[in-house]
């Protein structure tokens, strides 16, 4: 089984859309996609005279913005992205964390910043996995928003990185599940400069030796974090790489930086 | 099996929405809720510098119409009411007839109006009802947005009245539905200026006499034609009346004007 995640970079373009949609929609077996959406949220909320408040890369939720996000994510680029795919073959069903329960959250506590309505995800055994597995046995291919809920009425938030390494991990109880993160470089890069340069593979130990030598620099460091967590709760293989890679993944060979724990 | 579907003056409160929502999560058996959200559409237009153009009560939907309508239908109004929903324990998912691609439709054809995005649904047929059986059997409740797709990766805009007999006449193949459309009064009144002078049954031979007497009035008229054409195609009871009448209905009183065939 396959849990893709795709950023902004794909989504701004409707070109590299499409052309990812046809890949992914190749991609055999139960499959389930996990898109972003902030650069078009931003730009959406400069028009209604929303300004975004970002820290440390992530967005303080005000109702507004809330409000702003739930349109964006959960209405425009899940339904264009779902509208695409079903034109493909793929009966995709797009989905937030609300829909059929899928992901309860919490309210973020607030410590030394109010992050809003951002909602965190308790951890990967209080998915409604039932219901994606309902799905995936009707032929369905989740596209989910990263948006959740607090079950107590209000929708939140949450991190797309962090909806596709829970929705991958609690999965892996079920299936064997290659969790791919499709962002704008190739992979991870020895070196920053050269678009080329990409490490084909890193397992822990090898991690261990790219932090040390800071060759992973500040920005990849909660990705592969994120990538060996989900690896340690039975997630078989994670997959840092650019949109383009999903071709090569259908045709069977690797692409982009494969991390697994040994 | 109830279809329910509620229009603008339920949505623009949220006090008068959470109290249908409750009443709504008590009806006993499987339910589909179906909604519109045209003034919230129209509201956040105008924030957004789009200026809602209608022709006989129909919007025109151009390309950024469309953006605006599949935000706030698909995004921001189903996912409020799914997220309140589940927090009145009913499991309820979020569904635009793009989704496990539901509601295929075709493209209005321009004869005298270019209606541009708008979807017209083939008929019943056309309703994909395993996916919905399929929703039923594992407990969720479809809440149902006003959109369809071309089926070539276009949503489409599809007027809510529409998309509530279509989804009640296809699910009548193989239960009891009772159809419910709540809107801003009663019933259908008997005399205009009199919102307690509700007629509590219409059947074929007497809605013939109310038109011939010019009781029912020109708004009213696309409403039961829509009623009447449900019944013939299998849907065993139509209920037009305001959302407080769910409470009646729950509590297994009639309320506001049944309507049925004989």
């Amino acid at each position: 089984m396959f849990v893709v995640k795709i950023g902004g970079n794909i989504l701004d373009s409707p070109e590299r859309l499409q052309a990812f949609l046809v890949d992914f929609a190749q991609l055999p077996g139960p499959k389930l996609l996990v898109h972003g959406g902030g650069k078009i949220a931003s730009a959406f909320g400069q028009r209604l005279g929303i300004t975004p408040r970002m820290v440390e890369g992530r967005r303080i939720t005000d109702a507004e913005t809330l409000e702003l996000v739930t349109m964006v994510y959960g209405g425009l680029v899940n339904k264009q992205v779902v509208a695409k795919l079903q034109a493909l073959g793929c009966n995709a069903i797009g989905l937030t964390g609300a829909d059929a329960n899928i992901i309860p959250a919490h309210l973020r506590p607030v410590r030394t910043i109010d992050y809003g309505f951002a909602g965190d995800v308790e951890g990967p055994e209080t998915i409604n996995v039932q219901a994606l597995e309902a799905f995936f046995q009707v032929g369905l291919t989740p596209v989910v928003a990263p948006l959740t809920h607090d079950t107590q009425g209000s929708m939140l938030n949450t991190n797309a990185d962090t909806i596709a390494s829970v929705l991958a991990t609690a999965l892996a109880q079920n299936h064997s599940v290659q969790l791919i993160y499709c962002f704008e470089k190739k992979g991870v890069l020895q070196n920053a400069e050269d678009e080329d340069s990409v490490i084909p593979h890193i397992n822990a130990e090898k991690y261990q030796a790219l932090k040390e030598d800071g060759v992973v620099n500040a920005g990849m460091v909660p990705k592969l974090d994120n990538a060996f967590a989900a690896l340690q709760q039975g997630v078989q293989a994670v997959q840092i790489c650019d949109a383009a890679a999903i071709k090569q993944l259908v045709e069977g060979n690797n692409a982009g930086t494969l991390i697994t724990f040994s």
